[in-house]
């Protein structure tokens, strides 16, 4: 048996492609002191990956891989064997090291967006993979994203980007909830139909026309919030769109990760004008409300008030083609590899 | 006599030039029911008329000035006749129709930055053009920003960009005297000396090299805040200096006025990746700290604590050359045009 795992290849040069990623094998690492083994079951498949994989990371960012190294994500395993007395072989944990079979954790594990050392999940009778999605990161972050930076109230008029995505799904969602007028927008008819149909959020295809006017001629008045998943040129048609004292959560831009990052807005000085706030964030900042976050969104899954949608890919051969497809545009929802099948 | 002014002449192409500004007459305007007329004394020179200048201005903000308009900005006038209830001859009155020797002002005048209608100022002791500067809007908009936008404590780290100008100078010192570590940036060697011999603020020119380069020489370990007066490579400079949770005010751009405005910053995505938080605003939005501002900036002035420097022009013939020097970065502190003399 051998631990099989995703690489990187070669540096890509713009977007990324089937040959900079390539599966490896190595042997399965043996737990020291302090150390436990993990078999991955669930790999979360995120965009921020991407980031690391160009030659060059943002400031305050995690250092970039460079070709040789494994990916790295959110993932959930089971113990196998623990040298720790914190974990018994047998618990369900979350961890960092993705993308591969087998994970060797020990206390000073790879930190990703805040997320560092393995931690047991407690699933109860819920699915276990919703621990990587709505009760997981992806539900923190549009969970701290709504309370914490946005802090939304029910009279606002909310814009999510990237809205059929894990997280914007979400956002829009619970945003609906606690009352607020949400619109969203996504890549393809298809997302659009979901997010309309499916949960009931009014949404445009930004390859449709004009960003500005498909806002326009759904949140005729502007809007006084805007979840940021995209960056780029929805960033700038938000600035334009918010009315004065509006706020902006940045989550993600995902316009600028797969390929050359574009230049920014290049009307900030809105911000000045109509009086704005923006604030940058990562789930893993808001680690001290998962326990809130996870009640309550459990049982807005269990009442069916919010829907999860996932698109799951299967086995560790797939992880770079589901990489591939969420960064085309291609996936809906959550997306996932399932390795345990 | 007929009230001279200054009219925008041409839509300047790139730098504002004396040639797209030109000294008018026109006679002296009969005051209405309700209105006033003023005999303007002290002007203020701001940088932000330039966006005025351009053929389309930033959403939220005023409409663009057209060839023939006349200039305006904040001023400070005496009644010389009232058909005003609120107002008497001889009143001291500021408000937003400056660059001319005398205003007619009704109850519906023109709005600057949340500047409206005339209001009367009671001097006292204190020099009149005081009350367009550190206590009056550039005074507002330094204790604005720190108080309410950056909500400064004294372990911060804050860099201040435009240093020597009206509200840079001011902001600097409010912070020192608030307990907070400020180093200042401005745009010639006499402005660096006298941010550093003469208000104690050790500061860099930004001609001189890399703007990051003489950043970390002055604050090793980063910075915690920024009052934004510049933006483009200014704004870039500090999201890369900025320690995680930092935080921005902006509060203006002086970098993108004269000429085409860059584009915003490439590296805005370290908002996400540090956590970062960016505020736009202006004084006009803080109207209701002005009294308390009032009377903290007054009491420094008079101890000595805070030293106001003043680059003064004289005469209506002198506003167009004030505010080319101005922009130009020739004059230091608050810039006015005097017209009592």
């Amino acid at each position: 048996m051998l631990n099989r795992h995703v690489r990187l290849a070669r540096r890509p040069a713009g977007k990324l492609t089937a040959a900079d990623l390539e599966l490896a094998e190595a042997p399965i690492p043996e737990p020291g002191p302090g150390e436990i083994l993990v078999r991955n079951t669930w790999l979360s498949i995120d965009p921020s990956i991407r980031i690391r994989l160009a030659a060059t990371t943002p400031n305050g960012y995690l250092p970039p891989l460079r070709p040789g190294d494994e990916l790295s994500g959110l993932a959930l395993g089971t113990v196998l064997e623990s040298r720790s007395p914190e974990f018994a072989a047998g618990d369900l944990v979350s961890h960092t090291l993705g993308y591969r079979e087998y994970a060797l954790l020990g206390t000073r594990a790879q930190t990703i967006g805040g997320y560092g050392a393995p931690a047991r999940v407690d699933a109860g009778a819920l699915p276990p993979r919703w621990f990587l999605g709505p009760l997981g990161s992806a539900g923190l972050t549009a969970y701290a994203g709504l309370s914490e930076i946005l802090e939304l109230n029910p009279a606002d008029t909310l814009w999510v980007s990237s809205a059929a995505g894990a997280v914007g799904s979400l956002a829009a969602q619970l945003a609906k909830i606690r009352g607020a007028t949400v619109i969203g927008s996504a890549g393809s008819p298809e997302k659009v139909a979901f997010l309309r149909d499916e949960l009931g959020v009014p949404a445009f295809d930004y390859h449709a026309g004009s960003l500005s006017e498909s806002l326009a001629a759904l949140a005729p008045g502007g809007i006084d919030t805007y979840f940021d998943n995209v960056g780029g040129d929805h960033l700038t048609a938000a600035l334009d769109a918010l009315r004065p004292a509006g706020r902006i959560a940045l989550c993600g831009a995902v316009s600028g990760y797969d390929g050359a990052a574009p230049a920014g807005p290049p009307n900030l000085f809105t911000m000045v004008s109509k009086g704005l706030r923006m604030r940058g964030f990562r789930a893993g900042s808001f680690t001290h409300l998962e326990e809130r976050m996870r009640k309550e969104v459990a049982g807005y899954l269990a009442d069916g008030r919010l829907i999860h949608r996932e698109t799951i890919f299967d086995g560790i051969e797939a992880a770079s083609t589901a990489l591939l497809a969420m960064l085309s545009g291609a996936t809906t929802g959550k997306t996932l590899c399932r390795l345990d099948f």
